[in-house]
């Protein structure tokens, strides 16, 4: 089975993380969650982001803040894809985040969600995006999740 | 064959989404390229990504600049992953481009590269980091590419 | 009657629309309030916008945040004036909203408020003064709102 | 004849406003162009905003760069509305302009457009919108002006 | 007896003007406080500007928030010295009342102090400087209150 | 005579300062200037500071770029009114500038001007309205100059 | 023994300061703290700073906000490495603290860490590493510190 | 003899590292220079960061642009200090270099320089500082440098 390997940076990340652990669970997702960071333990990333596609990773999502190293190290070392996700910092709000993931130099992508818990959930889905080219079960998955977001925004009733 | 859309909100923007061409061309890799514009062309664009799959599109990559809207719009029309490329702009330098590319709401994602050139040739590699998960082929590609990278820097020689 | 149409991107930016939906409850104008995403909502949005003419709109305020796609997608497909509010957000505190709602490229104009409650209050008047020009209820209305936002200013007492 | 005016800050600020003039012309809208500041002129801007009605002016255009009180000091005055165009400044690049005029208080709306000549340009179109609502003839030169923009957009050729 | 003149956009501004009002008490300054709008009360204070210079008035104090014009305004009305501060914002946090104060255009000059409370006091403080120059009585007390801050500084105890 | 003490923190600053040194001239105002630097020169400029009262020094003009430390270290040795120049700076254009220079402490204030030219006119400009306020010569001048300025912007012409 | 000096501008940056403070008792090291600030006791800071290297400082840790001039001012005054910590600030949340602490012109390095908290803690570490250069038992204590980080990091333990 | 290791992550960075390089030329230090990027070459970078101690290396200087991983991704392998150089990007003016270098977790520290070529000419001479401490050539040479760079200031003459 088709894995996504979520990977934050510091365990205290787990309440933004979550959103994406939730949506996967959900989506009924083969993923394993990690925590690592580019900056305390650099060789231990190394070998589990080595190690990865053996265990059928096939998409890493990465959570970090501030100087945000940790999804463009993994994009260094794999050409599965990284798909980042910008902590929100307590003085400068998630830019520094923001600018550290998405900022890549040519030839490393990494793919930048929004700040915080929207960006959390939506590297879920668009994890699920790319295994769902392959995969007719999880299209069905994402069209339905789809109608449901829409479906919610239909039924909002505004009382004036 | 698997493909890649490429769309540009404007003409103008060749410049910079040639890298992402080159980069398909030179990988070989299928692709399409069209100008369509979530402002002033939005039928055309729906209908477009609405009939893209049936094509063999399979990866979207959108670049757009300013209130940059045609990833997102994009992204609200198809359970293919897109892409987005923050296109520099005159006064505010792509900052807002960015934001407006990043900063999606949860449901809907877009996957932000970095703004201008260095992002476009990201977006081309990202899409096929995506199709490789499948393909064997544009792995050992992907590897190369990789392999030149780090030839290229080591190769640099600095007179003192 | 001529009527301002009210469109906000989700239910939870109703806290801040609501200081454009009770000015206008209190100008006694024609307005009429929805819900509808230009990320979620693509197609119920356009078609929408669409019949407006027919039901009488001439105005919309839209409210978004984040990458705020509505005013501007709204404003693809009509010619009717389009005024923007930029919701601010989590993170970034509505620089995204803002910049997404007012970089708008040539030939595709948006509106854009301040952010947050004071930009929702005065969408409210500017689509009031865009209506006034040919209603002299109206104008005499605004007059009275600016003389009463004057003798606010000159009422204050400062205790020293 | 309604007319539009526009106003603009500093002779300097003619390159960018030529975009709207050019727009007006080409839409053969009626409209006057003033060099009046906020700063320098106060008192003749005053008279001129007060006896605009009488001449026919129905919606003002204001550009201001850096400190841009232009739009929001005509906007105090007049119950007409009143477009902002932020002027890009040497080192702020505009952002100063666009805060100056986008963050207008809660009661005297300042509607901004974006920084520089597309700025410009939608002023113009906007303040068109404005009239259009009760003028078939300028709504005909709207729509034939989108089907332009719009084909100006399918007619490019990309050369691979 | 030189007076100086503190004016605030919006009552709701006393808050962070009272650190001015309470060090002018403290050094037993002559002054005087308004609440004068420049988008609001535009004529009333252009009366008080221009009646200030015969009441007493040698300096003016202008705080305000947002598309703070009320300094510059004040500037464009009198050869007076004008001390601009700009009040924090509930979203950009005061960046765009700072913008808006401090960039003004050549020949008609702000002197901004910085954001909130600090800026305040240093409002007030820098309006004693300058009449300060030519009255000893204040030349002592701005010495005493130096000696004061340093004082304060000095007698920190960290406890280890 | 009551002199004006121009101090640049880098000859090469003088591009700038150059507009406060002009106006100067015109006005023939007292005024001296010396490059002295807060980071490179921090005892020859407490020297200067110190020294200046008696030379007949009554206020102060900084101008310095980047880190820009000279205004609030010149306030810091001194209860004459200190106005600073925020220069451009070659990456982050005058936004490192300008905060350095306006976000002061509370006790220690600095007038900040605007970023570059503008700025530098204006300190210029702001410190003969402090000196203004105690000579009718000096008022007569300021009050030509700003005729002058009115007249300049009446006087253009826009050829349509 | 080699001691780090650690220099604040106000007692109230002591919750931060604290940071630096804990982590260089946990190791042992030989340090002192002073409040001292540029701008309200530029005399003191001098003298101390001149007197610092006969105590056995060998390192200077500064933490100030705002216009933060209180790191380049030491480093103005020696030649010892000056290491900068930005504070917080209430309004600009320490973007202008970070501007004003690092972007030193050339010829007086600053050595500036992150905002806040995180800043102070590594200003110490980083103080630790300059003197453990030449102190077998510091790079012991570090490495031992180091691997701390990375055993608390792999402890990690999330419940899915 | 000790040394200094320059790293740059792009041989198109020696325009600026070349700052750094010529002072410690001028200065005879010891050092070396590498181009190693954290993207491209991790395995690279990672066993010359491990070798260097033996190679007599005593302090990092580290020099990249955009998401600038670099100065981080060595201070993650070493506890010899790291001095970072954010480099100027085309878009973003090196804010994103900067906050991509400076905002470290607690634990990592890397001594964060001012954006591109005074930052350069700093980094060396803080590493300077740094070896300068048990090193009374080092010291002799860095107060004759602060001398030189204090004489070229008061040596500076301004025609009026």
């Amino acid at each position: 089975m088709n894995k996504i390997s979520i990977i934050m940076g510091s365990q205290s990340d787990l309440e933004i993380v979550k959103e994406a652990i939730d949506l996967l669970k959900e989506f009924k997702a083969g993923f394993e969650v990690k925590v690592l960071s580019a900056h305390r333990t650099p060789e231990e990333l190394r070998e589990y982001v080595e190690s990865a596609p053996k265990k059928g990773i096939r998409v890493f999502i990465a959570a970090a803040g501030g100087a945000a190293a940790l999804a463009g190290v993994i994009a260094s070392q794999t050409i599965l894809p990284v798909i980042g996700i910008p902590i929100e910092t307590k003085s400068l709000k998630g830019l520094d985040s923001l600018l550290s993931t998405v900022q890549m130099p040519a030839g490393i992508p990494v793919a930048c969600m929004s700040i915080g818990k929207p960006g959390a959930k939506n590297a879920a889905i668009f994890a699920l995006e790319i295994l769902g080219i392959t995969d007719k079960n999880i299209q069905a998955k994402l069209n339905k999740y789809k109608r449901q977001l829409k479906a919610k925004v239909l039924r909002a009733k505004i009382k004036l």
